[in-house]
């Protein structure tokens, strides 16, 4: 198939044959069929970083004069060339090197591998300058900025002012040799002595209401480097949310005070980050931030007072870039710090990482997600637009407010079985020790099989007629015990009717949020080809007892996945790929908020949600767990 | 001259006839013409100010619903109509009222008119907000540019961050009504409760190296409305640029010690101009700032040291912008610095300011500006191209290193005049009052004087036989006695021999700089079609004792033009104007810098200028100054 106009090139080690015009660029012809080369000079011949093989050399266009400057003779016999300096000519075979590849990189997110190619928001170019003389007198910066456009082809804007001012002695200091740092492709944030190109990291932060979780990563190849977690220190000032927006409210003194204390809880997880990894924090050029929004307010020091009282308005909802001693993070001072945009007043920038983690934006199948935590975020839609709500779920599900509740700590009981007939109860502890409490997944095997036995009815009351004697009577209420002290525990283990009642105030959040996005999109639980079910609590539920209790739509199981932290996930595909910060805010742009609150049916849903499901019980008859 | 497809319109006061499609928009057919007409919306019908009157309404396309809303029935019935909701159907007459012309403000560059558009940097917008309620909870930021752009059609893209912190308490205390003023119509600087759009005012600071100046001008309509004046409290560090860099050069102390002393500087003066106006600092939102390399690094905080030393590079030549807040400028602290580029080392932002107000870039004429002092920037060209250089002229001019040398101040001599037979001296002084000393242009005539008597000769030495007892010898040397003390002076006011010295350096490097330039651009005096002299000292300066001692090439006296503070004027016009502040980096990249230092011929050129010109002294006949 010769054709004189057209040639064939075959791409290995794809395997791609492809017809071009002939005499096309080779660089453009390997774009062309979607291969990701290297090219930080957009294809000038400078940067000589698209190198390919070719298996006839003679098949292509001449040797250019930057290809001579750029490869050794040794190279060039070997049939090595420059994709953007070459015609392909007649029909041939090009071999794309490894280190020409746009290095992508694979996330997992609970068993789903996602490719992210990794271009973040900052680069690292090592020049050499020409010393000034009488014939040259170039100022400093103008000098840096023609370097770097000799050399790598960037168009650079501008000199962070700060860094300017110390730039001549930099300069001096390193003999004209230094590393620039580049910000957004306009602007040099850092610059320093000698070749340090390689030392480039970012880190990603979750301020959750609970754990400020740091993820360092290599932004030269994306590498997740090191992961560092803290309590949140605004805790001294309440554990939930709306305790701490009432502090902060007091006054400017107390706003000032809650956002000292994230920045230094962040700070410490910097700490820890580049402790573990021998990471210089000067090196660390890039930060992206998510939160929900209070965290997100707290951490910019934005007053959230208006986000605890109706109409719960948010003040900034875009995304935010701060340099980062602007902010007194401890990490490369004129880092920047990337916030991205939150939706209304309780979804966050969170509910925007795992949107961007689950990819629901993108997808032509409906989705929905569920980030489950105090505050638990639902998004429903796909890439023709999303719907998103907030419902206080309450902390529940971490083992709060619930008699015997604990966090999911060594000894708590993770996953129980209730036997229909001997109503005796099969459990598993964290770490397999002593059980000492109750941790939400827990207590949700434990109502569902309360359920299941017809020990309480639709209600959540306990039946008349109990026919075990786990289930007790103490200052008049009955109980069921799971497991009694003299049995190994280290107290009697209960599940009171405050506890059921607690479970479905929650569940029913859960749900009613749900429904009614359902409603907005008209779509119903069998539409739904895709659930993904995120926070840390998530993993471990047993999925049929959650929606035998009703706390998840009947979307069948096998379309629902457990994805762990998505935001942290979402946060971390941002900071090494600035394709998806910038998506932020076009997806944010795709979703419709619904104020529960204002919904007109949430009263209705919310209430009908609080009783169980009539299910068919049948429906569950391998229930077991296996132990 | 009927034609179906054409109409004819005419536009008044302007007395304007034009033709134009049938159905042309009417503000598209009065910028076709050359007016400029307010249209803050860009012809969206929103902004309501391109008003215009129409002679018979009937002529024109239907009333739009966006007339409707923005004009009364009365102003309706008036035949009051918006250009641009307006299609000219039939011919007809148009009158533009006052209030929708954009605003000129004329500049007086001392006897030039010059025409600049008001459009400054900054805007004032008075916008009332939708209350958030449970079916609007839009972020407090998003509803504020969701009403700019409603009702204004601005396409705003960020909020100052720092200013996004006050604004929920802001925006709530005002009820929702505020005015937000907008820089470079991309981010909001400021937002204040009510109205307040009337006050906008910008400062341009000219920071020379004896005195800091400063023009605070309304920005609604370009009026000038106070001028304030310090003199540089840096001299406590050296009175010349050289002295003060290598004070800053000792360290960071000290750079910080000079950078506070501008700062500090320039907040008296604006403290000054506020006085005067009583104009509240917080309304000034744009604050444009020249001064020459030296001032301009002092005044950023940027280290001058190698300004000091060959081959003399600055650091930055760019623009800056730079909040006020962070060089702690007292105006509004989310104010804009803008920062003029500089040229080189020794040819700042003020020789930008001198081009910019000359005009000379945007000239077919080609033109030389002298702005001269104790350096002295030379610039010679038109808009093809331009090149400059600074030569060290001195203090002389100022009446530094002059034996009875004195500034401008009461009692200096400013001009004076020797009777070619008697000697006689006639003599002007500042205020005429008694004599004191010499100032610049007094030194000038004088030396003139001597040489046209022929009591000096071309090298400057007074000659052996001179007819008048005014010379005499005083500590083995000749010197003229301009005014005995017995004539009424505080003492003998005399000229040295080593003042004609000082003078014949001075005149030297001036006018072997402009024979350089001439050179590079291969002109002779007689091409040059116009010559500004610019600096404070140029206005008194007689032109024919200029050129006669050869301070000045031999430029047609009809072509030159004291132009006096022209860096002042240039600098006001790039407040007033974003055009200019825009046009001064493309200015710049039209100028070649020539370093003297390094050029091969300026020694020599130098050398041979130290002599006076051998000029027909009879080409100088009517001589007499008209006291």
């Amino acid at each position: 198939m010769s054709h004189n106009k057209f040639v064939t090139l075959t791409i290995e080690p794809y395997g791609i044959k492809s017809e071009f015009e002939k005499g096309a660029c080779l660089l453009d012809a390997l774009k062309a069929v979607g291969l990701k080369i290297r090219s930080e000079c957009g294809g000038r011949g400078i940067c000589g970083k698209c190198r390919v093989i070719l298996k006839d050399s003679s098949k292509i266009s001449e040797v250019t004069k930057s290809e001579r400057e750029r490869l050794s003779k040794f190279e060039l016999d070997s049939g090595l060339r420059l994709a953007c300096c070459s015609s392909v000519m007649q029909s041939t075979t090009a071999f794309i090197p490894e280190e020409s590849r746009a290095i992508i990189r694979k996330f997992l997110i609970e068993g789903t591998e996602k490719p992210v190619t990794v271009e973040p928001a900052i680069r690292k170019f090592y020049v050499k300058l020409g010393k000034p003389s009488l014939s040259d007198v170039r100022s400093d910066v103008q000098r840096l900025l023609d370097s770097l456009k000799d050399v790598y082809g960037l168009e650079i804007i501008r000199v962070d002012y700060q860094l300017s001012k110390s730039l001549p002695e930099i300069l001096r200091k390193a003999k004209w040799k230094v590393t620039a740092t580049i910000w957004d492709d306009s602007e040099i944030i850092s610059v320093e002595p000698g070749d340090t190109s390689k030392k480039a990291y970012g880190i990603a932060i979750d301020i959750g209401t609970s754990k400020i979780l740091g993820y360092l990563s290599n932004l030269i190849n994306g590498d997740l480097i090191a992961v560092g977690s803290l309590e949140n220190p605004q805790i001294i000032h309440g554990e939930d949310v709306i305790s701490r927006i009432s502090f902060a409210s007091q006054g400017e003194g107390s706003l000032r005070r809650m956002q000292k204390l994230t920045v230094e809880g962040i700070n410490v997880v910097v700490r820890q980050v580049c402790k573990k990894s021998r990471c210089a924090p000067r090196h660390i050029y890039e930060m992206t931030v998510v939160g929900n929004t209070a965290m997100h307010h707290l951490f910019l020091g934005i007053q959230p007072k208006y986000l605890g009282t109706s109409p719960y308005v948010p003040v900034v909802s875009d995304a935010i870039d701060v340099k980062a001693k602007e902010l007194s993070i401890r990490v490369n001072p004129s880092a920047n710090v990337h916030v991205l945009p939150v939706i209304a007043g309780f979804v966050g920038a969170d509910a925007i990482a795992d949107i961007i983690s689950t990819g629901i934006y993108k997808s032509s199948q409906l989705s929905l997600v569920l980030d489950i935590g105090t505050n638990t975020e639902i998004i429903l839609g796909d890439k023709r637009g999303m719907v998103a709500c907030s419902c206080a779920s309450g902390p529940a599900f971490e083992g709060a407010h619930i008699a015997c509740g604990t966090k999911a700590v060594s000894g708590a009981i993770e996953r129980l079985q209730i036997e229909p007939e001997s109503f005796e109860v099969k459990y598993q502890t964290v770490g397999n020790t002593k059980p000492v409490g109750i941790c939400g997944s827990g207590i949700i095997d434990g109502v569902a099989n309360l359920l299941r036995c017809q020990l309480i009815d639709r209600k959540g009351i306990f039946v008349e007629q109990t026919p075990t004697p786990r289930v007790r009577t103490r200052n008049g209420e009955r109980e069921f015990v799971l497991v009694f002290q003299k049995e190994g525990a280290t107290r009697d283990i209960v599940i009171t009717p405050k506890d059921i009642e607690q479970i479905q105030l929650a569940k029913a959040a859960i749900y009613a949020g749900c429904s009614i996005l359902m409603k907005k999109k008209r779509v119903q639980p069998e539409n739904i080809k895709r659930m993904f079910v995120a926070g840390a609590f998530g993993n471990y539920i047993n999925l049929d007892n959650a929606k035998l209790i009703g706390m998840l739509p009947d979307v069948s199981t096998k379309n629902i996945r457990f994805v762990g932290n998505a935001a942290g996930a979402g946060v971390r595909m941002a900071l090494i790929s600035r394709r998806y910060s910038r998506k932020a805010s076009l997806i944010r742009s795709k979703i419709r908020y619904v104020e529960l609150a204002s919904d007109p049916d949430f009263q209705t849903e919310f209430t009908s949600a609080m009783f169980f499901p009539n299910k068919d019980l049948r429906r569950f008859p391998s229930f077991r767990i296996d132990f």
